[in-house]
């Protein structure tokens, strides 16, 4: 426990001057020398020192038990929701109701008094150092730093020892938990729909995030003006606080809306749009709220304005960012194993990896988070693909277990927080203006950006699409984990209050309205109940587009020119270089290049110069998709074996257009039942095409 | 990380005396009153510590960052030495050198003088509470207790940073990594030939750690007592201390041979002795060395006999392990889990009780530990058994993946902590008793036992398997986490030194030098060949015995006579009412309770009626033998979808004698290839018997 809390415990060093380390040199020289020995006495000690150990082990124990329970009951309750195909509460908001009732439990009808034994002492010394050693009578006993406590805590602290105790270090969050969500996000993006949208994404997720945490920032700063006028604000709220609230609350988490829209199989462009901009916007939130924390104009006067700070946080931003986002594509990409006989090790080293890149952005300066999400989606994309079919179905099984623990853990103890917390602020004009500014922030992002994407779309974002967007605007893990990561201050604490009804507002109103909304935004529920049926079948569908290509033609329109380049890069050069999948790099390398090009290249690209191979990777289906189970029988397979048995053998597509066209329309337009061939329409402005797809019996299996 | 920091950080709290109490309030009090508000300075100074701490929190990544990029070379290597077949090395041997070697580059190579700002600071109070306040000119500071520190270390403390960083608390392994170890164990015990040397195994485990125990403890004291006479005993070392080396050394834990042991497929009873002696005698170690710490004699000596306190700590012995193990089983059982629709929600429910377990027993006062065994034995004999095939298959991957990564985990962390630990007391004195104590405490464990119970036994362990028992006595994790759990006095500092020699030695030579032993030995290394030619060849191979029953005397003569009875219960009431297998508890139970039994049958359980569905919970296979991948494809079956398919359908076997008899032989007496039979003599004492089995190509499948 030592290492894990000086890890992220955060100490706070204060620089001790020289005066007071002889002082306490000195102090510590002359209890050595006046140490009497009494073993009798010492002995006795002890043994009262290992009961008293021991009974708090005990209740430790017995704190711990309540947290798992709470997750037990939450687990056993979703699956009684699953079973009902209750849809209007999602197991997050399930698991902050079960929170919250234990909270209240805890609040006010247990009331341990604080141990007389566990009585806090109180040392007038000059500095905060990260160890203290105290010496009493003769025996030091080692002390760490676990942060600092106001004033109007220090009276508080011993009134009620349980709640004390089931509050967590702050950073637990952040370094242990979020980083298995936010790694089973980049893992699980279906990547196909993902980087077809991905011009859409990316802006809504850092435009969209900058602008709506600016915006709710000057909406929350004219509320707090209008607060101080009033006289009913009771500490310091500067304007970088409104900032920095503006970026925690631009945090969406729409788990509870993408969980429905699985279960219903919305359209699957809306479903990449939303996911990719959650996904992207955390990303961006941590780093914007850590750039506006580094804010610090120079001089007297630190909260007023200043073009170098200001410039200076923009560049932290812009640092952190590339060096996170560059930091994960590497660690993902050097995951490169080859130990396909051996199941277990390749998992073990899978996961080992994805937390040394969370370490190691950490340990660099950058933000871990960041890190991990881009190292699960490079992985996903790249090394995924060495790993033994039995390797992927394990890692993914583990990562979405990691998640679904991580995910009702927060959610519950963000319930069991509203109770526990100690200092919590509710200001009803800050709470009314936070939710107005929430909601107007959502929608500058959501509308305008639309709007101007539309311009340059062809496959438009029509407005009930925008509407849907604008109402899963939900906050969660990552608004949360950032709010209570610092509740020192008065306005941090007024924050984190107003953030957690947000959250839980957001989470059951908006995610329990879900299927109200859709069905009120008319938005098809396609391909669901077809897909839904063949997977009853017993029947893995894929959709194939014919060697004709008369697909591309839409294919083409849809994917933007900068998506083009990059996976023509990625397809000849990025692909062969990492995987075992794609072309020989021999044959898309210069002529002059040939010998490097026959160094790199793996001599399992070769054989799938015969069997194209390279499309495989393009598409991870959700673990929903892989795993069909009958009776005892699980057979699994994944995109890889399906797809390339299905695919034209003895076709090079070293033209990468023709693979891209052909990969893009490896999608939802046709499914296949038993040779029964189902045109399903896909797009609203495209009347069905004609499409002579050649039926693929090659890839059902029993 | 509060919560698990109180949770396991064994906080000492000393009574505080009412005068001390008041005067902090005061000096608290006094310091509230004098506090200038220095708004700037405060900012300034937030600002400095922000930095501070982030440095801080790097260098913590940094640190646990050497740890996993450990991990994973040992991944890595392990993979190169499997994938040779290089069976000198385990992977624990492995992981012991790489810790070693990272051990003496922190040692002697990297030196961080501690930073100047990191300065201990002593503090002349009274009293050590869990949590001391320290008041930095009008700030409050919360510190949480660490633990004592001798004298000596006071100066050490500030020497290399390093090396206390990469020092965990100790409780760490007792607490985090020890039970996913022992449950995996438990849920892993071959459970047909476990329950058919159930008898010796107990005597191994009880009376032959309690033996060895004392012999071991015997002996110390003898050693100590010459180190005392020729003055080479730096501090006090009692008798109970001698008792406490005994039973932490004599837990055993041959994962090395083990491991060899499986791949060669040495004799199954072999295996089942071993690894069953193994596992509990871990838990008699646990609770023995518990009851010998909780032996007080009352009075002023503390260290001399006393028959009360003796009888006491036999008491807390038997209540401890008596608790934990009721404890365990119960909580085992009631994971009675019918979500079988949800693989994930059942593998994390499964997951959380298995911790709850820990949880509830540490928070009763029994130990975790043991009743997490015993959790695992009787999670797999029941509940297993209700959960779908796609999550007994994520479980079983699962805690196979924590017990991989924790048992690595922890022994490079015992090569890394011969360097790092800085008060390691060698007395070559001591460590030469010790080895010599830990060899005869063996033999003394298993010759003299070995022979009282051949007595009993008709199949009788033979002298060339007790020599490979009284080989295979490694010491491992178990001993390390005993001894490194408490090293704060001269005595115990000296034993954890020397044990981790004993585990070098034993893991490193034992352990390499096992096949030499088996083929030393002659012991026959039987059905192993045919079996993997079987995988090889892509079928699961099972083996049956045939409707005639010819094999019953011979597993009659095997088996024990309270076994037997257990078995009967077990499959009558136990197993009906607890899985929805064996027959319905209407056809078990006396007529006059009809009534309650169809209440307590299950709707299934009828349905087994017809097919007889028993005998699959009594055989969990390996991993290795559950999953056979073939290209893309993994099929997966467990045993029952091979058992109940070859059983003959209709027979009803409510006459439990007929059921145990075909369970029991539901053996490796017989192959099956492709219709050829192979009928492979098991036992010396008996001639291979002429079967007439059925052959099961319905269990082949590709």
């Amino acid at each position: 426990m030592n290492c894990t809390n000086t890890l992220f415990g955060w100490s706070r060093d204060v620089t001790c001057s020289g005066i007071w380390r002889r002082l306490s040199l000195f102090v510590l020289a002359s209890a050595l020398c006046s140490c009497p020995c009494r073993a009798e006495d010492s002995a006795m000690e002890n043994i009262v020192t290992e009961k008293k150990a021991e009974e708090s082990h005990r209740q430790d124990s017995a704190d711990l038990l309540v947290f798992i329970l709470l997750l037990t009951l939450t687990i056993l309750t979703i699956w009684l929701f699953k079973h009902r195909r209750f849809r209007f509460l999602h197991e997050t908001g399930l698991a902050m109701i079960y929170g919250l009732l234990v909270g209240v439990v805890l609040r006010y009808a247990i009331h341990v008094p604080s141990d007389m034994n566990n009585i806090t002492l109180s040392c007038n010394v000059n500095a905060s150092p990260a160890t203290l050693l105290v010496n009493v009578s003769g025996k030091f006993y080692e002390y760490t730093l676990k942060g600092e406590i106001s004033g109007s805590e220090v009276n508080d602290i011993q009134d009620n020892e349980m709640l004390r105790k089931v509050t967590f270090d702050p950073e637990v969050f952040f370094n242990i938990l979020l980083p298995p969500i936010i790694f089973h996000a980049g893992y699980s993006l279906k990547r196909r729909h993902f980087f077809r949208n991905l011009g859409s994404i990316l802006a809504y997720a850092f435009v969209g995030t900058v602008v709506s945490c600016f915006i709710i920032g000057l909406l929350m700063y004219g509320c707090v003006m209008l607060m101080k006028q009033i006289g009913h604000l009771g500490g310091d709220f500067f304007f970088t606080d409104c900032l920095f609230f503006g970026s925690i609350v631009s945090a969406t988490d729409p788990v509870t809306v993408l969980a429905i829209f699985n279960e219903l199989q919305v359209d699957a462009d809306l479903y990449a749009l939303l996911f990719g901009e959650s996904v992207l916007n955390d990303a961006v939130a941590v780093v914007l709220s850590s750039s506006i924390i580094a804010y610090q104009p120079e001089g007297d006067n630190t909260h007023t304005f200043e073009a170098m700070a200001m410039l200076k946080s923009f560049g932290i931003f812009l640092g952190v960012f590339s060096g996170s986002f560059a930091l994960g594509v590497a660690t993902g990409v050097v995951t490169f194993t080859k130990l396909r006989d051996f199941p277990l090790l390749e998992t073990a080293l899978f996961f080992l990896m994805s937390w040394s890149t969370f370490l190691l952005a950490e340990a660099c300066g950058f933000t871990g988070v960041v890190a991990v999400l881009f190292c699960g989606m490079t992985q996903a994309h790249y090394t995924f693909n060495n790993l033994s079919p039995e390797s992927q179905e394990r890692t993914k099984q583990l990562f979405e277990l990691l998640n679904f623990l991580a995910e009702n853990f927060i959610f519950s103890y963000m319930g069991l927080t509203l109770f526990t917390f100690k200092n919590h602020v509710f200001n009803p004009i800050f709470i009314v203006g936070a939710f107005l500014a929430v909601f107007l922030g959502r929608a500058a992002n959501i509308y305008p950006l639309s709007f101007l994407l539309n311009l340059g779309r062809k496959h438009k974002i029509s407005p009930n699409f925008q509407h849907m967007m604008m109402f899963a605007g939900l906050r969660g893990a990552m608004t949360f984990a950032l709010s209570i990561r610092d509740t020192a201050t008065y306005a941090r604490q007024m924050m984190f209050s107003t953030t957690l009804l947000v959250v839980f507002f957001t989470v059951w109103i908006c995610g329990g309205g879900t299927t109200q909304m859709l069905s009120c935004q008319k938005i098809r529920l396609y391909s669901g109940f077809l897909e839904q049926s063949c997977l009853m079948m017993g029947f893995l569908c894929v959709q194939q587009i014919g060697p004709d290509g008369v697909e591309r033609r839409s294919t083409k329109q849809e994917s933007a020119w900068f998506f083009r380049i990059w996976y023509n890069f990625d397809h000849n050069y990025l692909k062969p270089l990492l995987t075992h999948s794609g072309p020989p790099l021999t044959a898309t390398f210069p002529a002059c290049c040939g010998p490097l090009a026959r160094c790199l290249t793996s001599p399992q690209a070769y054989e799938n110069e015969e069997q194209l191979k390279d499309s495989d990777s393009d598409l991870i289906l959700n673990d929903s998709d892989i795993t069909l189970t009958y009776g005892d029988i699980t057979v699994s397979t994944d995109a890889t074996g399906a797809h390339t048995s299905g695919m034209p053998v003895g076709r090079v597509a070293v033209n990468s257009d023709e693979a891209l066209d052909r990969e893009l329309a490896f999608g939802d337009h046709e499914l296949v039942i038993r040779g029964t061939r189902l045109v399903l329409p896909m797009d609203d402005s495209e009347p069905p095409l004609p499409l002579d797809s050649r039926l693929g019996p090659s890839s059902i299996m029993h």
